[in-house]
C-alpha cells in the first residue's frame, strides 16, 4: 500500500519521497472499504499544486469514491462486508450543530472534516483521499451504491453530481421551469442531465459553438453562445435559474439580466470575489436572487444516487490508469475531458 | 397652481423660469387627488439635481402622497369624493404582463411609469409628483388610507414603508426569527418596526453610538455599532435576514457573514455597484442568499397601510412648510432628520 499512495503523492510534487501510511483500525462507526474507482476533481489539482495554500503534504486527493465494504465496526448496522458504497468530499463533522442535524453536515458550524486533506476529529491526522486502494469511513458520511448504477461512472456523482443536483432541489426546480446552465464540464453537463430529468426546459450558456451539438446531445434544450451579443440580449430575462458551474472569475452581470423577476443565479463552482462588480441595481430592479451552494448533505447525497439510479443518469466518464494522473491533470486545464476522469484502482497494483 | 409647480421646479434647479401645469382631464378610470401631505424621499434629491442623468426638468417630486378625493372618471368604483387616498412611486405600468397580472407592477416587464418623470403612457407627457395642490391617478395605482392612521405620518409609508415591509413579507419573516436592519434612517427605521411587529427579534446595524437608544426605542432588541470589530464578530453567523437599507456604496462583506447558514441579506437602497468585490465563497460556503427588492405592488402598497392601521405603526415625521425643501434637502443629505420630512401641502398656498 505504500507504493500507491507514495504515487498520489508523487503525483503532486515530484520532489517528495516515497511516504507509507496505514488506514486506522477500524472504531466502532467504522466502515473499512476497498476502492474500485476515484473520480479525479478540479479540486484535487488545486490540493495537488497547494493553489489555495492549504495544502498539507503528502496529500492523497480524491473524493468521488466507488468501492466495497470490507469491514465494519461494531456500532455499525447500514453496511456489511460486500456491499457497495460511495464516499464523497467529507468524512466527518461536528455531528451537534444545527447544519449537521439537519443532515447538512457541509454547512457545519465547526467546518466539516475534508475527505483528504482534512484534520481527523479524534486524533488529528491529516486524512486521506481516495486515489488509493483502501479508506477507512464512519458510516455517517458512506452512501450506499444503489443496484444498476455502473460503479465508475458513478463515481463522480459524489462530487460534481451533488453539487449539482442539491441546489436545483433545494430551490424547487420542477416541470415547466426554464432553467439555464452556465458552462459544460464536469458540473454542467450533470447540471444539465439533473434539470432536463426535474422536468425543465433546459439551456446550455457556453463560450465554444463547438459544444452546441454535444449539448443537445447532453439534454440541452437550447444553447446560448455566451460571447454572442444577439444571442445574449434574446435571452434577457427568460430564465427561472440559472446554474453557474464556472470555476473561476467571470462577469455575473449579463446572466443576472437572463434572469426573470425572481429568478436565482446558483453559483457552485465560484469561490473568488466577484468581479467585475455585480450591479445592485440587476437584483433590486426585479427581485433577482444571487446564491451560491455546497455540494450536498449525507441524506441528499443518498438521494442523488438513488434519483440516479431511478432516471438512468450517471456521469460521462473517461477512465484513467493512475499512473496517466499528471497527463489526465493537464487535460483537464485544457477541458479536454468528456466530462471526468475516473481512475481505475485496478491500476494501482500494476503501476510502478 | 403654477406658483406651486413653479416653486417646486425652482427648489432644484434656481435658474429655471417658472411654469405652468394644468392636471389632465379625468380618464374614465383616473382619481383626482387634492394632497394634504408629501414625504420627501431621498430620490427626490437625486431627481432635483439629477444626479442620476434622467431628469426631464421641470421636475415636480414627491411620490408619498396622502389626500383626499375630489372627483373621479365614470368607470371608477373603489372611490368616491371625499375618500382619504395615497399614491405611491408609480402611476401606471403596462398591466398585461405577468408581473402586472401579479400584483408586482414595480416589476413591470415594460418599466411602471413613475409618479414623477416619468412618461405618461397615453400622451407621453412627463408626470409630475406630490410637490403640488392637486393630482390625478388611475384607479388601480391609488390606495385607501385606512380610517385611524395619522395623514401626515402615513404618507412616508408609501416609499419608505412598502420598502421596508415588501421583502419582509416576501422572505416570510415571522415570529422567533432574527433580522437585522443596516442603517436607521427613513426606511432603516421602518424596518426596524415591521419587523419587530411581525414577532421578529430585531438587531439595528449602524455605525453612529448615538443611535444605540433611539433604535431601542423603535423596537431594537439589539444594537451592533458595525465600526467595532469586535462586536462584528460575535455577530457572525446570527441572522436568518439582513435588510440592508444603506443607500450608497459600501462592504457587503463583513454583513454576509452575520448571515447563518440559508441566511438572505435584502439590499433595498444600494443601485450602484457592488464594491468592494462581493466574496463568492461567502454565499457558497453557507448557501447564504443576496437579493434586492424595490418598493411594492399596489395591492401590498395597499396591505402595508392596513398592517400599520392594525399594528398602529406609522413613520417618525418631521412636517415640513415647502418654502424650506431646500435646507431639508441639505439637512437630509447630513442624516438629521427623525426620521422623514413630510410637506404640509397647506404650505403651499402662503408660500410666496
Amino acid at each position: 500500500m505504500s507504493q500507491v499512495n507514495a504515487y498520489a503523492a508523487q503525483s503532486a510534487t515530484s520532489d517528495m519521497a516515497p511516504f507509507s501510511i496505514e488506514r486506522r483500525t477500524l472504531r466502532p462507526d467504522d466502515v473499512a472499504i476497498d476502492i474500485d474507482f476515484c473520480g479525479v476533481c478540479h479540486t484535487d489539482i488545486h490540493f495537488a499544486h497547494n493553489d489555495w495554500g492549504a495544502t498539507v503534504y503528502p496529500v492523497v486527493p480524491g473524493h468521488e469514491i466507488i468501492g466495497r465494504v470490507t469491514a465494519v465496526g461494531e456500532q455499525v448496522s447500514r453496511f456489511k462486508a460486500g456491499d457497495s458504497v460511495g464516499v464523497g468530499c467529507m468524512v466527518d463533522s461536528c455531528r451537534t450543530c444545527s447544519s449537521c442535524e439537519s443532515g447538512l453536515e457541509q454547512y457545519c458550524a465547526e467546518g466539516m472534516t475534508g475527505t483528504y486533506n482534512g484534520k481527523d476529529r479524534h486524533d488529528s491526522s491529516i486524512t486521506f483521499g481516495g486515489y488509493s486502494e483502501r479508506i477507512v469511513v464512519s458510516d455517517r458520511f458512506v452512501v450506499n451504491l444503489p443496484a444498476g448504477l455502473d460503479p465508475a461512472s458513478a463515481a463522480p456523482l459524489l462530487c460534481a453530481g451533488i453539487t449539482t443536483y442539491s441546489p436545483l432541489r433545494h430551490y424547487g426546480v420542477k416541470a415547466g421551469d426554464k432553467v439555464a446552465v452556465v458552462g459544460m464540464g464536469g458540473l454542467g453537463h450533470m447540471g444539465v442531465k439533473f434539470a432536463k430529468a426535474l422536468g425543465a426546459e433546459v439551456t446550455l450558456f457556453t463560450r465554444s459553438e463547438n459544444k452546441v451539438a454535444e449539448a443537445k446531445k447532453q439534454g440541452a434544450d437550447h444553447v446560448v453562445i455566451s460571447s454572442d451579443r444577439a444571442q445574449m440580449k434574446a435571452a434577457r430575462e427568460q430564465f427561472d435559474y440559472i446554474l453557474d458551474t464556472v470555476p473561476v472569475q467571470h462577469d455575473l452581470n449579463p446572466y443576472l439580466a437572463c434572469l426573470k423577476v425572481d429568478g436565482t443565479h446558483i453559483i457552485v463552482g465560484l469561490l473568488e470575489p466577484i468581479e467585475p462588480a455585480l450591479q445592485a441595481g440587476a437584483l433590486v430592479g426585479k427581485r433577482r436572487v444571487l446564491t451560491g451552494s455546497l455540494i450536498g448533505g449525507m441524506p441528499e447525497t443518498q438521494e442523488v444516487l438513488d434519483f440516479c439510479a431511478e432516471h438512468n443518469i450517471t456521469c460521462d466518464v473517461e477512465m484513467l490508469d493512475i499512473k496517466n494522473i499528471n497527463e489526465a491533470y493537464e487535460r483537464m486545464q485544457a477541458g479536454d475531458v468528456k466530462y471526468r476522469f475516473v481512475i481505475d484502482m485496478k491500476s494501482l497494483k500494476t503501476s510502478p
